[in-house]
C-alpha cells in the first residue's frame, strides 16, 4: 500500500507554478493575478480565502481581496464582479461560497466571464468538460486527477467508480475519468447494490460527505481509493473512507488530511495562471 | 418481450405537440418558428431537412427554410445566423450538420444563442443539464428517455449501461439517466470487460454505430434494451443490437428502424417549443 501524499505534491506543484507565473511576468510584463470576494463574516470562509490569498503570494501571484460586509446589497456585489470582469490585471475571479442568504448567488455567479472562472462552476464550462473541450475543471475533481497522474496510475481502460454526484466534485469527476478513457460508473443515494459496485472498482473515488462511509468489504484488494471527503468529527477531520480498515487492502490510498485537501489551492493557483495565459493567447 | 414501438409514440407526442403549438399561438398571437439551415447538396441532410420541415407543418410550427449553396462564405452563413438569432418569429435554430468542409462549424453554430439552440449541441446548453439546470437537451437521448418514460419503465435506482460517449448521444444520454437517479456507467472502445459490464445493466443503451454490436451474451435475463444506432448494411438499416438474438432476452427492446429514430424529430419539434415557451417568460 502507497500512501499518495497530497500535501508534498501540492508543495511541488506550487514550486512549479512559482517558475511558470515567473516566466509569464517576464514574457507578457504582467503579474498573474486573481480576485477573491468574500461577502460576511462566516468563520471557515474567513479561512479558506486567507488560505487562497497566501498561496497566491506564494507563488508571485497577485491577489485582490475584496472584503463587503454581511448586509452587502446584490447590486454592489454584482457591481464588484463586473468591474474584476472588467479589469485586466484580473485574470481570475472567485466569489466565496456560501453567501449570504439575501444574495442571489446564481446571478453574481453568472457576472463571471467564463474566461475568468477560476473555480470551474460555470455551466459554460462543464459544458465543456462535458464536451471534452479546452476551459476550466472545477479544482477539486482536478486536483485528483493530478495526484493520480503523478503517482502514476494511468486510468485509461480501468474501472473507476466515483461515489457521489454533486455539481462541484461528482459530476466534474465523472467527465474527467471518461474523458481520461476510464470506464465511469456514478453512484449516489440512489443507488442499490452499492458495496458490488464499488468492489467493482480499479479506482474508487469518495466524494459522499459522509465520515467512514467506504467500508473495508466495499473495496475490491489492489484497488486505488482517493477520499474526497472532508468531515468534521468533534475536532477532528475523517474522510469518507474508513481509513484504518481499507488502506491495508488497496494499491494506493490518500489520506484526510493531506490528501485531496491541499490540491485544491493548487488546482485554483494552476487554473488562474491558465486563465492568464488563455488571455494572451 | 415488448417491442418499443417508436413510430406510434412519435405519433401520439406529434399530435400532443400540434395542441400546445395551437394553444401557444392562441395565447400568445405568434405561431412557434423554427429556422432550419443547410448549407450545401448533401443528399443524405436534405432529406433529413424536408423530414424536418414537412413534421413542422404537421405539428402547426412555422419552419423558415434557408438553403444555401455549396460554396457559401463563412461570412454568409455566420450572418445569416446571426440574423436569425434576432428574429423574434424563429424560437429555434437548427443548422443541418456536416457542413462543407471549407466552414468553420464551431464558429458558425456558436451564433446561436443558447436559448435557441434547439438541438442542445452548445456547451452551454450540456452544462446545464450537466448542472441538472432546465436547458434544451439533444434530441436524441432526450427522445430515449421519453420511449423509456412512454413505456412505463422507471430508471430510478436501475443500473443503466451506455456504451458509446459520443458528444451529441452518449454523453447527453449518461447525464439525462444520472439526473433521473439511475446508476449510470458509461463503456467506449477504451472499455476492458465491455461485455461483463453490459449483462450487469437493467437499461443498456447501445450508441456505437457498429451494427449487431450487441450480442445475446451481453444481455442480462430481463433487460431493457435501447439501439440507437442507424448503420446501413448494403441498402438496408440496422441497428447496433444482433435484434434477433437479443429479443427473446429482452423485457423491453426498441427496433431499428421505428424505434429511436422517429423520436428524434419529435423532440426537436418539442425543443423548439419549449424555446417558444421560455421566450415569453
Amino acid at each position: 500500500m502507497t500512501l499518495i501524499d497530497g500535501k508534498k505534491i501540492a508543495a511541488e506543484i506550487r514550486s512549479e507554478l512559482k517558475a511558470e507565473a515567473a516566466d509569464f511576468q517576464a514574457k507578457y510584463a504582467q503579474q498573474v493575478g486573481l480576485a477573491v470576494v468574500l461577502v460576511g463574516e462566516d468563520a471557515a470562509s474567513q479561512v479558506y480565502v486567507r488560505n487562497k490569498i497566501r498561496a497566491c503570494e506564494e507563488v508571485g501571484i497577485r491577489s485582490f481581496a475584496h472584503f463587503m460586509p454581511t448586509d452587502s446589497t446584490q447590486k454592489s456585489v454584482e457591481d464588484l464582479v463586473c468591474a474584476l470582469a472588467d479589469d485586466d490585471r484580473v485574470h481570475g475571479i472567485l466569489v466565496q461560497l456560501p453567501l449570504p442568504a439575501h444574495l442571489d448567488a446564481e446571478r453574481i455567479l453568472s457576472c463571471i466571464p467564463r474566461q475568468k472562472d477560476v473555480d470551474g462552476f460555470s455551466a459554460a464550462n462543464i459544458g465543456r468538460l462535458a464536451l471534452d473541450e479546452e476551459g476550466t475543471v472545477a479544482c477539486t475533481p482536478l486536483g485528483v486527477m493530478e495526484l493520480l497522474h503523478r503517482s502514476g496510475i494511468n486510468v485509461a481502460g480501468k474501472r473507476a467508480v466515483v461515489v457521489g454526484r454533486s455539481k462541484i466534485v461528482g459530476r466534474p469527476m465523472m467527465l474527467l475519468l471518461l474523458n481520461a478513457d476510464a470506464t465511469v460508473t456514478v453512484c449516489h443515494s440512489r443507488t442499490n447494490e452499492l458495496k458490488r459496485i464499488c468492489s467493482e472498482a480499479d479506482i474508487l473515488i469518495a466524494a459522499v460527505g459522509k465520515p467512514h462511509f467506504i467500508t473495508a468489504d466495499m473495496v475490491k484488494q489492489g484497488a486505488v481509493v482517493i477520499d474526497v471527503g472532508i468531515n468534521r468529527i468533534d475536532d477532528k477531520l475523517a474522510g469518507d473512507v474508513d481509513f484504518d480498515r481499507v488502506a491495508p487492502k488497496t494499491s494506493f490510498i490518500t489520506p484526510v488530511p493531506g490528501g485531496v485537501g491541499p490540491m485544491t489551492i493548487a488546482m485554483l493557483l494552476k487554473n488562474t495562471l491558465d486563465c492568464a495565459r488563455r488571455s494572451v493567447r
